[in-house]
Order: C-alpha cells, then sequence, then structure tokens
C-alpha cells in the first residue's frame, strides 16, 4: 500500500518510447503493483476514470492484434476514448504520400492536441523521433517500432515472469528462434540489463541471431550470455523458455534443418528436457514453432503473458495519466 | 406483451453462429416480437442501455459495409461501446501473420475478457471454431463466414417476408442468382426448413448451384424445392423474389447466356409476371441483376429489408445481453 | 457577440458539399466567428455537448490523416460520437463489390438513419451524388470528392488567411504545383469567387494546369489570374505563398526541370523573393516542395493552418447539429 501511494504521488510517466527508459525500482516498486492493481480491478469489473475525458489515438502503420486490442480495451477501462484510429497507416494515411513520421505527429500533437498516441511504427526509431517531435501533453506510446523495439511487451513479458517466480534476478532465460528481426526479443534483453544474475541462451539461427548492438549492452550491463544453434541441450537449464516466430514477413529466411522440431521450436524433447518449474512463453501470434499440444503443459504461461498484456498497458497509461493536464 | 415478458424472463441467446440453431418458436414468439420494439424504439429516438458497460468487438477479416455499420449503429443504440474494431483483419491482423481462429479468439475472450466479438470469418467455419473456444461470458456473433453462413442476414430477410405476409409458413421463395457462393442464401435455406408448406425456386445457372448439403437439409425437413435455370417462367408462381448478387470475388463465372436480363436477373418480363402481392427482395450490395429502375416498383422491399437488419441486430445483442454478467 | 447571435438564430447548415454553396456574408458574419469560438473553447479545454447522442458516420474511401482525424476530434470535442468508421472503403466495403454510392448512402440515411456522414469520396461527384440520396436528417460532409473539391479544407485556408490580414479582399495569393489534380486548390479558387480584388498567380507545369471549368468561374466572378511556370519571378508579388504537392498518387508526372528548387518548390530564393508580411501556406502532406528549413520562417503557417482544420470542422459541425432533430 505504501509502495502504490509513494507511487502515485511521485511517478509521472510521459514517454514509453524504449525499454532501457525503465529502471529497477521503477519497475519493481512502481510499474508492477500498479499492474497487479489493474489485475484486480479488471477481475472486480471495476471500471475507472483515470483517462476521462482525454483523447487517444491508435496510431497503427503495421497489422497487430493483441497490441493494438488491449490498448484499446485497456483505454475504456480507464474511461478514455480512442478518438482515432487507423490499423494500416502505411497504406492509407498520408504516410503513404510520401508524409514524415514528425510531421504526422505535429499534426496529432501541436495542431490536435491529442492527449495520447499509441504508436506501431513501421520504420526503425520512429517512436523516438515521434517523442521528439510531441509538443505540450501529448505523449507517445511506442507499441512496436519496426524490428527495434516494443517495450510495453517487453515489460509484460517481465512482469509475467516476475509473477511466477517472485524475483526478476538470478534467472536463466532462453530466448529462442529469430532474434534478429524480433523487436520484442531485443526490448527483453535491454530490460535484462536491469537486473543481478540473468544469464540467457540466445538460440537462433546462424541468420536470425541477436544485433551486435544489444549484445554489446548486455555485456556492458553484465548480462550473461551465450549463443546456441539447439534448443534441446540447453533445455534442461532453462528457468524461462522464451518462443518466438520466424518473422517471415520481414524476410527472415530459414532452411530445412532450422525448422527441424525442438531446434528452433517446442516439442516432445524439449519439453521432457525442460525443468518442472520452468515457464513457457511467447509474443504471439505463434506458427509451427510452439505446437498446440504444449498449451495443455502445466508450463505453459503464454496465454497469461498476453492477458497480463491488458493489465501492462492499462498501468503504463495510467501512469502517462498522472503527467496529463486535469481535464 | 406477454409475448415479450416471457422472452425477457426465459430467452439467453448465447453465441450466434448458424441458422439451424433458432427454432420456429423462439423465431416468432421471442425474436420477432423484440425486433418489433427495437424498430419502435429507434423510431421514438429511445437509447436503451442493455449494452451500457460491455465491450464489443468488431472483428471483420473481410469487406462489408451494412453488417458492420448495422452492428456498430445497434451496439450504440443500446448503449454499448465498439471498443476494438477491425475492418480487413486477414490482412491487417495477426491472422495475416499466420495466426489460428482459434488463438486469436482465445486472446479477446480469454486473456483480454470482451463481452461479445462480431465476426466476419474469411473462412467457413471459423464461427463455430470461434465459439467452441470462447470462454467464460464472451459471445461470439457470426457476421458472415466463408461462403458458409450469415445468419443474421437470414434472420433479418424472414423478418422483412413476415412483416409483409404475417406468417412464414405456406409461402414460395425463389432464390435466384449464385446459390453456390451466397452464404445468405444457404442461411436462408436452412430457415426454411423451420416453418411448413415452403417451396423453393433453386434459380441458377449450372455452375452456381446450390450445395448438396444443403438440398439434403431442405429434404430432410420437407421443403419442397424445385431448380430451375431461368426466372421468368417461374416468376409468377412466387411470393418472395429473393434476388443475389454473383459472387465475383469468390470467382463465380458466368457466361453471356447467364447474364441475359431476366435470366437470373430482374427485368421488365418479370416484373409482369411477378404477382402484385409478391415482394422483392435482395441481401445487397447489388450490381447489374437488380437494376434501379426496380427501386420504383411498390413490390421492392430491399431498402426495409436492409433497414430490418439494424432493428434485428440489436434484437440479437439485446438477447445476448441476457447472457452477460451483470454491470 | 451580435453576430454570434445572430448566426445561432439564422443558420442552419445541412449538407457541405462544395465550396461555391458558401457565400461571403455566410463565411464572415457566421462561419468564421464560429471558428473562432471553437478555437477559444478548446483552448479551455471546454467540451460541448452540440453533438450529443447523435450517430456520425466516417466514411473514407481513400487514405487520410489531417482531415479524417480532425473530424474525428472535432466530434469529439462537441460530445458526438464517430459510430462507424471505415479508412478504406473503396477496398474494403461493398463499394468494392461494385455498389453504387447512391445505394451506400441510401443504407447510411434511409435504413441505418445516420445524422452525419462525413465521406471522402474516390469518385467526383460522389459528394454531390451522396446529398442528393441522403433523405430525412442525414446530412454529407464532402470530406474531399476525387480530384474536383474539398470544402472544408478551402474553408480552413481561407479562415487561417483572414486571420492573418484581417481581410479576404484585395490580396493576391500565389497557387502552385499540381493544380490539375489537387481538388483543395480548385475549391480554394471557388472560394476566391467570393470576394473583390483578389488575383492569383497560377504558378504549375504545363501539364498541372488548373481546369478550364474553373478558370471559366473565375473569369465570371471577375477573379484576376494569371498563369506562370516559375514561382520566382511572382514569390514578390504575393500576399499568400500557397504550396501544393504533386499528386503523384493521380498520376502527376513531373519532368526533372519541374522539379527544379524554386520554380515549383520553395528555396532559399523564394524566401528571399517573398515579402516579410507574406504568409506560407500548404494543405499537407508536404514533399520535397516544401522543405522542412522553411518551418522556422515567421511566414511559415502551415501547422496553423492544420491546427485550424479542427476548429473549422467543429464549427462547421456545430452548424450541421443546429439542422438535426432535438435528441
Amino acid at each position: 500500500m505504501s509502495e502504490i501511494k509513494r507511487y502515485n504521488n511521485s511517478l509521472n510517466l510521459s514517454h514509453v518510447v524504449e525499454a532501457q527508459q525503465f529502471d529497477r525500482e521503477t519497475i519493481l516498486n512502481n510499474l508492477f503493483p500498479l499492474v497487479d492493481r489493474m489485475k484486480a480491478n479488471v477481475a472486480k469489473g471495476a471500471r475507472k476514470k483515470a483517462l476521462r475525458g482525454y483523447q487517444v489515438i491508435s496510431w497503427f502503420e503495421e497489422s497487430s492484434t493483441r497490441t493494438a486490442a488491449s490498448f484499446a480495451l485497456a483505454v475504456d477501462w480507464l474511461g478514455g476514448k480512442i478518438v482515432y484510429s487507423t490499423e494500416n497507416a502505411k497504406t492509407f494515411s498520408s504516410r503513404a504520400k510520401g508524409e514524415s513520421i514528425e510531421d504526422t505527429i505535429r499534426i496529432l500533437s501541436e495542431c490536435y492536441h491529442a492527449d495520447i498516441v499509441v504508436g506501431r511504427f513501421a520504420n526503425n526509431g520512429d517512436a523516438v523521433a515521434a517523442a521528439s517531435v510531441a509538443v505540450g501533453k501529448t505523449f507517445i506510446v511506442n507499441a512496436g517500432d519496426g524490428d527495434n523495439q516494443h517495450p510495453t511487451q517487453a515489460l509484460l513479458d517481465m512482469y509475467t515472469i516476475h509473477e511466477k517466480f517472485e524475483r526478476l534476478d538470478n534467472l536463466t532465460i532462453g530466448l529462442v528462434g529469430d532474434l534478429a528481426n524480433g523487436r520484442t526479443v531485443k526490448s527483453l534483453a535491454y530490460l535484462c540489463g536491469k537486473f543481478e544474475g540473468i544469464k540467457l541462451y540466445l538460440v537462433s539461427p546462424e541468420q536470425c541471431k541477436l544485433d551486435q548492438g544489444v549484445k554489446d549492452y548486455l555485456n556492458k550491463h553484465h548480462v550473461f550470455y551465450e549463443e546456441a544453434d539447439d534448443l534441446r541441450p540447453v533445455a534442461q537449464e532453462l528457468d524461462v523458455l522464451y518462443v518466438t516466430r520466424p518473422q517471415l514477413e520481414r524476410d527472415t529466411k530459414l532452411t530445412e534443418a532450422d525448422m527441424e522440431p525442438g531446434r528452433f521450436s517446442v516439442d516432445q524433447t524439449v519439453l521432457a528436457e525442460l525443468p518442472d518449474e520452468a515457464i513457457i512463453l511467447h509474443p504471439l501470434p505463434r506458427t509451427w514453432e510452439l505446437p498446440t499440444f504444449v498449451d495443455i503443459d502445466l508450463r505453459a504461461c503464454y496465454f497469461e503473458q498476453a492477458e497480463n498484456g491488458l493489465y501492462m498497458r492499462m498501468a503504463l497509461l495510467k501512469m502517462i495519466s498522472h503527467s496529463l493536464p486535469k481535464r
């Protein structure tokens, strides 16, 4: 309770653009307790008014289901309104006519005074660019920018891990799949740098390895990592098995060998090797790398993980609401 | 009045997935009187609160105007909100990344707790699949699935026929056009099986004949039907002339002969043959098969039919609201 | 104050379909003072109820950002709701199945009783067609029809000019760029015909000249115009430099010579020639014809112009609300 009070009084979140912006204390002491509260509110059916009277814009340049829908539902639970939304701005907005993201955001912010813009951006770095030109009291939430970052996803991933293990230090996490093109994995890696004693197994095909820039960050922040080209031998060491989808829409190429069951995907061998107390996560949507027979495994937590997305986005929006002018 | 009371107390509609799920008594004694009431409410401008506080998702994988708009307006008349909508989920949601309908619906239902998902599904059978995984208190409304069914359309068609004839028994109905690919016609045929003494003329080109499965159903339920390859000779026997559009987007191929005016379309000959007390219906949109000169014919009822779509969807949503937890 | 009172009592705007429908007195005495009031309301954060309980449909057949978003926000500021919206109706509505605009609008109006339909139409003349079939109390707002007209844009342009010069008579305006395909420029030219002593420079490549029909209108209404093929020599005479984007999506072809900086675009030479008290406008989105280095020039008014779009659309919707039945 004292935590929550402290949070209410001290934390005014503004833009949410990259995972690194959140520090350990904010995550553990402010954000996660608030997510707990949001979860309890939804369970009770308690609608809140934090966003009442505010105008939220949902600006999606690329396809999405979970992210767009959970933000929309989160806004509604908080009493706000998505006043304008576009689900394919890359093709159907002025962006298609060659408008820069800076001009677009200046319009929504400086000219139209939107309070919050939840944006999925087609290009890497556009969330930062958007925040840099948003004026006055318009706040930007990065709902994914290119293959760069997806901070709200990484935060909900960490929340789910914390919910299960009651800690974020001293964990062994296997990141499996398309580590080159998955923005989720990058944001998650950045967050790992905030905690102690995390070991990462980076299990990916040769052509899908994690960016050197992210690995440099891991080194600098004392996150131990090891690259691997097969999930099966390392599965037994994992607390968290975090599987991702090959991003075929971003031209990820897989060989026949890459698609061998268990290598970069979950099969019965992996399930047999994985410790009983481990958990299996996936940002979804999934394809063949996470077969539906895994769903009944007690370690499967990816639907709870998706559910936490609603609560995490509610919590982030509520924190932003503290920075908005009174209505 | 006693009917309505009875309805309010006894009928809790949950999922709406296929026309067959409705029985004669529900249709005539519960649903239609409620549609009447909705129509009267709208005429009076009386907004209602049946859906107040509930979160409705409008999930359209394929293009639509009438269905999507009328559901949206129906939700608003009932005091509810479309909290999240997508108008082309096939291309712009995670469905485009290979997600199964089961995963999508689990997310919207189990994870995000949507109250109602109004879905137009690209694939046959996905409405049933969706309802099978929706948990708790999320209800699915089939707003068309592939070329399989469109139950809310068929119900509004029947309501319009009932409004004009004050009965649904002992009618001769001509179903004209693309009977192979039109989901509306199939749902309508299924509903015909609930009533007595209906005779259907199935008037279609050879390559667009009604599915054998539907014809088996008609046989089993004692609906007499006769296939024909020209509308003109049978027009004089019809109570209801139900014209449909060739579904060119579903690769319906028509020959030059098929497009001869009056054969599978309405022309002056058809109008001359059609009895004075008959009515002309069309689910719309229409193309050349129903020329605009028919609009001033007193037997033309297709715009009233479309209007009834608003009231029918209000009634169905109101019936579903009885099954939702109190808010 | 007396102006506003008079306006409130006398002006009931119905459809907004083309610039010519507005006369000088309505613009100066009724509309502009109301825009001022809307601007003041937004600055104070004063939400209004003019549209409360009304159902607005946002029907966009083509891509848009500014127009669609500003209408959506305007509706919200006035307490109304966009009950149904489509952002790419050309592809994803029944229009894609061959439905005529007349049928579409009859459905939204006659069948579904929408109060206001804000429409961006793919085809020239469809706004007029829409208004001609809208029955009862459904009003159409033309948010751009093909390359024909964009009256709300032209009105906000004129408002911005009036805000700066406190007059609309006796001004020299340079219209620069793609005058053949830009609907904004055409609507603006029509509005110029309502005022006295306006001189237009029509600065465009040979293949992008203003339509003869618009020029005939200008002649008839005593608007002096001169065509030019280079901006630089005429810049020094301008009060208003109105730059437009080559509408590449409408197959505008430009030669290498056309793209020479300063010829049909703004460069340092143009800025040097342009009088100090002149203003630079652009309907946005912009591409290379208006480089971002112009943004810090004190004469650059295009973001204020965009902002005025919100207030202008609020004012127009408020005027329409006076014609709607009481709710």
